[in-house]
């Protein structure tokens, strides 16, 4: 972390800086140029990061630090996650899904495999997640996506079946042996949602929802963290910094668009931070065209594109009847567009060398 | 709400569409144009909307007529919100919250006066907390602001005293005479933050956090609503009305900043969306521009023009010693700032012919 | 063209605006819906669109609509574009430029093949120009980028060679075979650009220089189009539309990124503009991944995200040393990094079913 | 500036970017942290920054440090801006602007006064514009605006009159006593409208067209500097360095909001963006609160919002009759709107003890 003053600043400022860093057991280096004084935090590496006896050098420290006397601006110099970050974990997490359908009986998702997880976007019916299950696996899915609880922009729209659509989804995994990811919304929910699911994923409105983190952290299941919409990749990271450092190491991340002036499509996908996320840190990542578009003509060029890019696998909203969906019908393929889908999936796969784990 | 058909629809296509509607007790208006087909949505108007016998005209019907084949997309013509909407309650709210040091014994926020909330970011210690609620009581202020559950980007940042913050804070208030609004962050909390504070504070994380919104939706408490901050004004005011539609009219808006791109502030301060909400919505607005700028330099200037926009209160940072503050030093006025601004806010009410409302 | 009345407008406001079209030689289709009341705008297909004999339905129009009164909003029906519209022109634009390397003499771009184009950011001198030039010729480029005359954020930065960088593009095209692609920058460069270069550029910061467009557009030289970066895909489209409505038809559209609040990247590169520009358009596309993204460790996977999303070229940064280049070393590939990359583009030409032209 | 490498990085890596500076004249400080190892760069101050003999501390050089072996990022520390900047010129610039209609004769924009700047968009008759200029010029404003040259979006739009455009607004200078500011698109018209106007205006697709900037930069009259649509506030200031490098001293800034992703207004006007421009800068700040919100409805209140902040003066659209004006009429006044916002500024110049430049 690096302090720089504001011009003309007195020796007395600068001292108290000093002082202020002696005070939390850091050390400053002091550098003087032709402009400007700028002051380097020194520490030592602790558990928790960079840290001295009362203080650590933590996005907490550059804020107070900000707030000093003559005190232009701070440049942080590490980065604040550290779990989630390649740096401490060099080689690629794994995160190992039960799934009764593959011959191995498990998916490690991040070992260069691709995943497919796909469904409706909300759970409607047993007719329709049935449907829906049978269909997806048939054409490959392993995983079977599904909301028994929805985030609904209006307090008049479709929320979703809640426990009934958790056991319907639950009867869809042991009659087609896929695993379930769905959504978990609050941290009350957290224990009935780990009965009846594989994976708890967190939504973008959830990502900053510290309590519902921490919770999820303080279960072993596997948990997809998807974007927050305007959400950086560090605060990103952050966020699954919050899980990791409760102690459930499981975590998978999942791009889904992130909200510009862009009017066309529902939010725009940042592909980029696929490989990027892959050289920061050490989780595997998916990706999720169906949000990050708006539009299902978009999902097959999109999810070449992310599975090129490096993702892990993807999540996919299909729906048997998108006419009569009640939510995000328009960026749900029909079964026949997700059938004809899989077989670019694995052309591309052989092109890249990876396997999309089927069986 | 109006669907637009895709250029050489066959009259298949539109007729699937016209069934559609009927099909849920709505009724299509055709019109064909030189280039276009659309079709306007009609219904009846209802208690919830307008709507037919299985379906009303909302964001989700838009969803479903989306995905209708050979739609190219739909424009809502009709808010999606009703409760908030000022053309569904015309005249300005006011909301009432109990304040022992006004010779009224409460506050009526909304009816053209100006309405102070000062205070710390975050409740640090006993004697932090009292030294500013003195201070920004004796220069006027009538709320007392504090967080207690301080939503941290890093896990392992300050996350407020909990419990011990909100009995700080019950404390001041009986000291001073002041209100205590504080965040309130998960739906388990509501009932004990209930018993310490006068206004729950919803956070700008948690803005699409629905069940709490409908927890404190469930209250009688009066609700500070701050925006997302990537929200739309749109969906700003459907959050609004998952609390009011739960039963709770007290619901304040609060501005404090949108993210973008620019980066010598920390969100961009909205100051448009007040006299947009005034038109749009009868509920009270409330400036922070603490957080809308992140900057104390900052503070004074926006501070005054929120209210000459029409903003009907401010929410600002103040502390003791912000060279010492856990969260949000650079932010926050010192106790000698506060005291300067709030002679402007007195000559600026009387330009303006409003009254702050001190005692 | 659809305007949307205020609720509880007089009959008086209404015929207002059915008069204002009917002067305009339009008439307006009245739809009175429960809460609002609806005009659609008709008019008769003309050349420039649909017209009535002293309007068009314009955005002009629409912004002249919602100044009358009582008007609460328009909502366009049609889009604004129509020489750049799919729509207008159901089949692919091939764009022919000369390249004399090649077996043909010509290269084709929109035809589904794929063209490389290759360079540094900037002519620095004779030496780095004909080092690159022949490096990336000899791994597959056939088109050779080379920036002349530079936009530079500051105006202490290096804007270039001029007219000796142009010059020394040409020797390298006479060298080595290749066609040149340069910026042009202001109107009065156009002849002189012109002269040296097989395919004028447009910048970001130029999309909407409309003189410079009309300029471009009374050539008959191809045109790349670079995306403006906060342009919509709208707007982009009507900044071809104006090239194409001076007479040339050689346009191609180049993605380069858009701004956003993410701060690990120099621009977030919008992928899902390239098949969303295929719908609607039939210019072809080119995905520039090295201002679109910034990061040099980032523009092998974004280029094969983009050509799997459908791109018929890339615009790619190649520097002999990036540690002495001039401008956006960052960003450029060295030249081993460009044969590293070249073979991946061609496996998945493979995969993809098209062919990369090299020769 | 401060060059940040990568975690365990060879002394080959570091000592590459030591001789790297050392060849540019410039001097690194090494300072090795516990994770991270920094070089601060130095140099010595000359006449166009920090500079070394062969290279400066501006943004190309950050841009060259960080294409380095090894470099993780480079933070800057000055500022990339020096003439516009309040550290190099302390004291306000006051920008004078001959008006007949004045006691004095002339305007110092700057110093503190209030100056009124009106108009329509764009002129469009002798009759709209004399009605319009009378009408302004009687309830105080000094200044005309109004575009002989409009951007349009469409090429299909009206792009304005042309110079039959800037002849009435010479004409109406004669006539009214009135300063003219009207904008100036391209270079080559730039002596053209140097003979009609006062004052240039860059309109905010223009804010980087650097031979746009360079040529208004060789002439002596003021110039106002819209901000560009997507422009950082730091962007901004480099395009002011770009005229006022090239001799012009004459340079006022004009806020006109950006583009974000809200939908209900044109654009977000950064309100904040007038006190920060006072902070960093000696320039003058004109609002124009018209382009800004998009909306008539909001120009009242964000025009007294934008005087609260400071800003210098104010740009306003005023149409005779908004139903008939050929470009922006949404956000247009009327004139009786604008008669009764004069009185509304009086008031509030007078509680900021300002006086509102009228005679």
């Amino acid at each position: 972390m690096i302090v720089v003053m504001k011009q003309h600043c007195s020796d007395e400022a600068i001292e108290h800086v000093l002082v202020y860093l002696q005070d939390h057991g850091l050390s400053g280096h002091l550098s003087r140029g032709v402009e400007r004084t700028v002051i380097g935090v020194l520490g030592v590496v602790g558990p928790s990061g960079i840290c001295g006896n009362t203080g650590c050098i933590n996005p907490e420290l550059g804020e107070a630090l900000e707030a000093l006397h003559c005190v232009e601006k701070v440049l942080p110099v590490s980065k604040p996650y550290k779990l989630a970050s390649r740096e401490f974990h060099p080689t690629d997490t794994f995160v190992e899904v039960p799934v009764p359908c593959v011959s191995e009986g498990v998916v490690r998702i991040g070992n260069s495999t691709i995943v497919m997880m796909a469904g409706p976007c909300t759970v409607e019916s047993e007719k329709q997640l049935m449907t829906t299950a049978e269909a997806v696996r048939k054409a490959g899915a392993v995983i079977l996506r599904g909301g028994a609880f929805k985030p609904s922009t209006s307090p008049y729209g479709f929320r979703g079946l809640g426990k009934e659509g958790l056991k319907l989804l639950a009867k869809a995994r042991v009659e087609f042996g896929m695993a379930v990811i769905t959504e978990v919304m609050t941290p009350a929910d957290v224990p009935m949602v780990c009965e009846y699911a594989d994976i708890l994923q967190i939504g973008t409105r959830s990502m900053q929802n510290y309590f519902l983190l921490d919770e999820v952290g303080r279960t072993d299941k596997p948990v997809l963290l998807k974007r927050g919409m305007s959400a950086t990749i560090e605060e990103w990271l952050l966020a699954a910094e919050y899980i990791l450092s409760q102690g459930n190491p499981h975590v998978m991340l999942c791009e889904r668009g992130i909200r510009t002036f862009e009017r066309l499509t529902r939010n725009t996908m940042d592909i980029s931070a696929i490989p990027l996320i892959k050289q920061l840190s050490h989780l595997p990542i998916i990706a999720d065209p169906s949000h990050g578009t708006g539009h299902r003509d978009l999902v097959s060029p999109m999810s070449l594109a992310s599975l090129v890019a490096g993702a892990d696998g993807l999540l996919i909203e299909v729906h048997p009847n998108p006419d009569e969906a009640l939510k995000d019908g328009a960026q749900s393929l029909t079964i026949e567009q997700f059938q004809h889908l899989m077989p670019q999936i694995q052309l591309m796969a052989t092109a890249l060398s990876r396997t999309v784990i089927t069986e």
